[in-house]
């Protein structure tokens, strides 16, 4: 049955506005309280951009211009494959939606680091400004096998 | 039930050799008899690289290198995504698969572009030939929404 063997993709962004970008903290499991970039699971009858500007829109109540490829990570353990897009806000207008407990814009030094509720989302948000002080616009692939520590 | 509601990750890619690209007769329906990259859907465990140079040697019997990311397209009437990368043949070997009829060696000029089984494998042809033309290793998105013509 295709279900039990193949992944699933899980779209996402990181939406930013002047030198900050839009971070939510989760309310839901797993890993409620940390913080994540917007993202959830890819539906049918949307593209890869569709999914992640509405995936910002119900976790952020934000709307995002969906930009360059950003990230693609292989989480072979969780049966996902996560495709994060650069983006731009298209207003510094948020909000929590149900999934959220709180939504807020952060410089680099600002963001909870050690607080972040998955690898994927950091390797994103480290790539995303490595590129951005570097003038670059590159995508970048990676498999992360390591079981996760909760 | 996630299972209905999530588009699924076909990975393919173009394996070339000198001049030439590798393509297959499909010995399967959809499309039997009309030619295709090698391309299939991906499983749990892999990450899109290995899921590509999997189908290559299962459709092709063949080895391949996988390369830059040429194409994703977003076939949102088939509940799919078509990931499709550059890729080298490690050597000029190859075969037919078990779902293969035929399996060859094909320069721009005689590729069967009349008869290619799917839009997504068109698309990634056209814009990897564009390309090298160009000089260039960009990748692509594109939604193909256009019901299949059979």
């Amino acid at each position: 049955m295709i279900h039990y063997k193949n992944p699933l993709l899980v779209l996402g962004c990181v939406p930013e506005w002047e030198d900050k970008i839009l971070l939510c903290k989760r309310a839901i499991e797993p890993r409620r309280g940390y913080w994540t970039v917007p993202a959830g699971f890819m539906e049918i009858g949307e593209t890869l951009q569709n999914a992640a500007a509405r995936e910002c829109r119900e976790e952020a109540l934000a709307d995002v211009e969906i930009q360059s490829l950003l990230a693609v990570v292989s989480v072979t353990h969780a049966h996902q494959v996560h495709v994060m897009f650069r983006a731009r806000l298209l207003a510094p207008q948020f909000g929590a939606g149900i999934e959220s407990l709180e939504v807020g814009l952060y410089t680099e030094a600002d963001i909870p680091w050690d607080d972040l509720a998955f690898p994927s989302g950091e390797f994103t948000l480290r790539k995303f400004f490595a590129d951005r002080a570097a003038g670059r616009d590159d995508h970048h692939f990676v498999e992360l096998t390591r079981p996760m520590k909760y």
